[in-house]
């Protein structure tokens, strides 16, 4: 891309005229960041390309600085020389705060408790910051981008470490009326069913998140007649989807059994939401039809009519890991807009 | 209320001016009606009064004349004289479908397969007529007229032989992008729990609807030394209600138990909706502390975090039977303005 200075001042002089013209060229371009467990990513952007003009990614934690300088950093090593930026914003791990911007109690970013990022990245840069949910982030990344084009409602599922949950309605991201909504990984599928990490029964987190699968995975190798199936080392969920592709029996039965809960807790959201389009993103996804055929079989088992299968399409996401990212950018431009 | 003609025209000439003035006065009103499986009601009501111009109900179901005729006959019953109808609005038993306006398969009215009331009210009367589902209507009276002023988000839950939601965001109804969302009753507490009335196991309905309570009490009764507590006679949920006001243990625990799932599944809409106000209504409700006590302290127990409980109210709706006339009301009204 061409450099371009970020402002051009043009003086065009007539004398005819009693004043002067002023014309004032300013490209503009916003910041979005993506924060993640392992890593934190940000890319600048110019207005209407989702080319980055630069784009950077640093080790979330490291030592002897605090993650939120180094997420300072992070910023100005994207800062884009010919633009300037209008605003900042960013996926945050949850649970969250994004009417008020503040992180609350991310179990990996124990040292966040409570901290202000939205204040905090305002007064570093001086420019409006918004901060959001990354589920959420993500389902707006690919509603705008992504897999949701064009649909004014959809639900979006990450299926990972955890299971989160964001929600689109009328064009608009719904996250409750604090801010709190769309945990959808913390619904009740089996009431005192396995503990979920929350400490609750039987959410869907606690049946379908690759830690889950893991485990019950391990609970049937206790089972002497299969643990031939996993001879050796530690499981992990892409060895067990690794294992179900080249045919392991209780590797395919553990993500039948995973999209069997992650269908009925898709049903219970239809007939709450009866949306026409769910996507699915997140680690676990990758497993590709392993994961979605169950998922689809399960929904239609388990919906109370069939109106609520008509136009509905169960697709994975598309934009890989960088739906949050997207969703970032997506937010950032809004704040410029209003 | 004083009696007026419905248009009194009022012809100033002046030969001054070159045309004559007509001033024309018309009082306006909406009909609000209910459908109900046992009764019908219907009322019509001047511009911005809750007190009916004229009210009327009847049995849904008579020998001899169609449903549908005799719902124009009860309209006709309270049309106002000296008042011009703009619109009719009526709240319908699900599933439905509000937006297309059409009975599905009701299954109290099963002559009404399929029928589009929306389009033969509208054909009868030459009039706007809007429709929706009961429970969705109840909620929106309860948010305009009752429990749930002055709140832009809320829940809803009728209880009674079934159990009904309706949703209220951003002071909209909220009833799913093809309209047959907010089906609260149908979302899964306990797979492959007792079975639910729709052919599912263990949605919220098969915990604590009239009918669940019920059978749940007969179950205990099979253990012969709870026999003594119910010793006779037609268990009913009003029977088992009485009991546990007049101290029957096994009544209470009853209500307990559909307390429990009814909280159980209120956090499970929380950590989705994050709204600060459940209106609980419907037959069961009126069991009034015995029921309300044991939800509210199961929502303590199942949100996943104190932030869901901040602002929350959990309230008896308040205006009883009337809720789904009052919604329809402010539909026929909402028709008017458009």
């Amino acid at each position: 891309m061409l450099a371009f200075q970020t402002i051009w001042f043009v003086f065009l002089r007539d004398f005819e005229l009693p004043f002067n013209y002023a014309i004032l060229f300013i490209m503009y371009s916003t910041v979005a960041i993506d924060i993640g467990a392992s890593r934190m990513r940000a890319a600048s952007y110019s207005k209407n390309s989702t080319e980055p003009i630069a784009y950077n990614q640093v080790a979330t934690r490291s030592e002897g600085m605090p993650i939120e300088d180094r997420l300072v950093n992070l910023i100005e090593s994207v800062w884009p020389a010919d633009y300037k930026v209008k605003s900042i914003a960013a996926a945050c791990p949850g649970p969250m705060d994004p009417i008020n911007g503040i992180i609350v109690e991310p179990p990996n970013i124990p040292e966040w408790k409570y901290f202000p990022l939205q204040e905090f990245l305002q007064n570093s840069f001086d420019l409006p910051v918004s901060i959001n949910n990354d589920a959420s982030l993500a389902a707006y990344g690919e509603w705008y981008f992504g897999a949701g084009k064009g649909f004014s409602d959809l639900i979006y599922l990450t299926i990972s470490t955890g299971i989160g949950g964001g929600i689109i309605l009328n064009n608009k991201l719904f996250i409750g009326t604090a801010g709190f909504g769309a945990e959808i990984g913390h619904t009740t599928l089996v009431y005192q069913g396995p503990e979920c990490s929350c400490g609750q029964t039987g959410h869907l987190e606690a049946f379908a998140s690759g830690p889950s699968i893991v485990r019950w995975v391990k609970s049937q190798l206790e089972d002497e007649t299969l643990r031939n199936l996993f001879p050796e080392g530690d499981l992990t969920a892409k060895l067990i989807s690794d294992a179900a592709e080249n045919g392991n029996e209780l590797a395919i039965a553990a993500y039948a059994r995973a999209g069997k809960y992650i269908g009925l807790a898709i049903s219970d959201l239809l007939h709450i939401f009866n949306v026409p389009r769910i996507i699915i993103g997140g680690g676990v996804s990758r497993a590709g039809d392993l994961l979605f055929e169950p998922i689809r079989n399960s929904v239609k088992d388990f919906v109370i009519s069939d109106v609520y299968l008509e136009n509905l399409e169960i697709v994975p996401a598309s934009l890989g890991d960088d739906s949050g990212l997207m969703g970032a950018l997506v937010l950032s431009r809004e704040i410029t807009e209003n």
